[in-house]
């Protein structure tokens, strides 16, 4: 398994047909959602900020295709239908479904297709790999590959599938994710912990700066491991939606390049992730990544609109990883070897390491390089 | 005329060597200046914080190339060289030259360049439509038009010059604006209606979110004109920064479209203007224009992630201007027409009308269109 189908307790299933697929997922136990921090919410997530409260959910059924946001009632009494869907499909009450949508904004759901694929695809509920590949499948827009996460704590299980690559930014938990996890956890510490974790790894992901109007992380605890330590599961939750994160800022739009900054040395940890969004989001600087050119001085461009404070003169920068690693600033001190950044910035993954020397906090982000083909995607999408 | 030479008292030089351009220009009177806020400031920006502070200037020198960014100490002995060497070519006090710079980051100037440079404009330094061309095309670095603007007032005039095509985000004085008026005016009176001009105009142009460490824009009143009404020299220099900001805005690294993003209805201006920003600065939105595609839902997403609480069930949204204006959205109803709205986003120019519903301000902003020749020019700009 290599997700949400290696936890105890989780049975899946989806299709995709052109741009229109639909995921169901069956598990029952306590649960957590986040959602965009967008002022303008699609219906869907309107309809889950008041359910998910509860703290229960028995299911969870998402279609991609249209995003059902900026659609009113109308949008509201279809995500509920939806809901409704789900529900008989499951076996359950519609108040105890997830519902997430993702696609173009504007347009109404085609609830006879979601009716007739959620048909097709109830019967077909299992708990193995080939049901979490087409819950992945199902979920996807312009991502290019699917999005799994495993990661085995002591004792249990968390997993993950996710999409996700325009439209990414920070305040959100992310496009949409699926977690689970086979820990009983109460309600209340499962939110804790997905809140904890999107903190730090979804909302790190930048891939072009417009937030969603559907994002949507849910995390269900089956229960079927057994009560584990707060930490354990923090920790592997975490780890699962870092992860997952990555994943995301690797499949960004056009992307050829995974880009890591990571921020050390400062006051605290929000202003060292502040300033790591700023900038991986910065164009210039993922222009540069993209045409390989070490135009470093648009790091502290960027770093220095972040709305956080520090000295540039106390300021030490570095690119690449391991044995290619070098400095570019040291102590505000310019000594870049301009051939070695260069060859560091070669290959799939280019780190920039910036330290501010103002304190001992630190944060990452992720993101992508911006191609021709981010521009080539977005300009023909809905047509 | 076409801007600073309009400007009684105004002489001008300059000129461009590949990459290298230099601009000199004479001008005596009180002045004023509006710099970047981003916190790495460039060499001369530092310098001319504390110097333009003096409220009187006798002209400027200005070198593209090299920004003279992350530079330290001798970044900063190195633009107090370049106020010399200003100096001596206008015959007066370092004290009383303005100093900027644009080019790339983290270079240190080449002061015999400068100073070469400087030797052969001085001598040309005069008053005619070929000298203001010389200096807008001398501070030219990825522009790929001359930026003039000249407005006459009851009385006097306002002109000005400036570059700038990337790394333009809010949150500064535009990259570089040379802004002269033949009006007598007060230094605090100058600052003042500055201040307000580069609120509204400069400060409202996104092409990439980058806020530049060398964004300065100087405004000298040389008084040959004599005095005049507060409002006539705030409504004569708001028409001057606003024709900058919209070539600024067209001339955006790669872009085929200029965007005018106008919001109303809003409860405060300061609201109105941070959603146009958003709305026109969103790569989504970029990119859907390029391709001239109504995806007009990428508006809303926008509008909602801007920080500025409103009732998106209350929201209309136009497209276009004139005889092509057409409704998207209607008191928060999808009314569009896809093939006027689509119509609406061919030429050269495609404008959005956001009434808010909430109030009476309103506000506007412009950007331009994301295309592959973004990335292109910036993947390839150091080397």
């Amino acid at each position: 398994m290599k997700s949400i189908c290696g936890v105890e307790g989780v049975r899946a299933a989806g299709l995709k047909e052109g741009k229109y697929g639909l995921a169901l997922v069956a598990a029952s136990g306590t649960a957590a959602a986040v959602f965009t921090g967008n002022l303008v919410k699609a219906a869907p997530i309107i309809l889950m900020e008041e359910r998910v409260a509860r703290g229960e959910l028995d299911g969870i059924i998402v279609n991609s295709g249209s995003a059902n946001a900026y659609t009113g009632e109308r949008g509201m009494r279809d995500a509920a239908a939806m809901a409704e869907i789900g529900a008989a499909s499951l076996g359950t009450e519609p108040e105890r479904v997830g519902v997430a949508s993702t696609g173009v904004i504007g347009r109404y759901l085609d609830l006879d297709l979601i009716r007739r694929q959620a048909g097709e695809v109830a019967p077909r509920l299992r708990h193995e790999y080939a049901a979490e590949v087409e819950v992945a499948r199902a979920i996807m827009t312009t991502d290019l590959t699917e999005k799994h996460a495993l990661v085995q704590g002591p004792g249990f299980s968390v997993g993950g599938v996710c999409k996700g690559s325009g439209m990414i930014a920070p305040n959100m938990g992310t496009m949409i994710a699926l977690l689970y996890t086979d820990a009983e956890v109460p309600a209340g510490e499962l939110r804790e912990a997905l809140r904890a974790a999107t903190r730090r790894t979804f909302n790190q992901v930048v891939v072009d700066g417009d937030t969603s109007t559907n994002d949507v992380a849910f995390l269900t605890a089956t229960g079927e491991a057994g009560r584990v330590p707060a930490t354990s599961l923090a920790a592997a939750l975490e780890e699962c939606t870092r992860s997952l994160a990555i994943q995301i800022a690797r499949d960004g739009e056009g992307a050829t390049k995974l880009i890591e900054v990571v921020v050390r040395g400062a006051r605290t940890e929000d202003g060292a992730a502040a300033v790591a969004r700023t900038v991986v989001g910065s164009p210039l600087l993922k222009t540069a990544v993209y045409g390989a050119d070490p135009n470093w001085g648009r790091v502290l461009a960027a770093a220095g609109r972040a709305g956080v404070a520090f000295d540039p003169g106390r300021v030490s920068l570095f690119i690449g990883a391991g044995a290619r690693r070098t400095p570019l600033v040291e102590g505000g001190t310019i000594v870049v070897d301009l051939a070695r950044a260069k060859e560091a910035m070669r290959g799939r993954e280019v780190r920039f390491e910036l330290d501010l020397g103002e304190g001992k906090e630190e944060a990452t982000a992720w993101g992508c390089d911006l191609t021709e083909k981010y521009v080539e995607i977005n300009g023909r999408y809905t047509t």
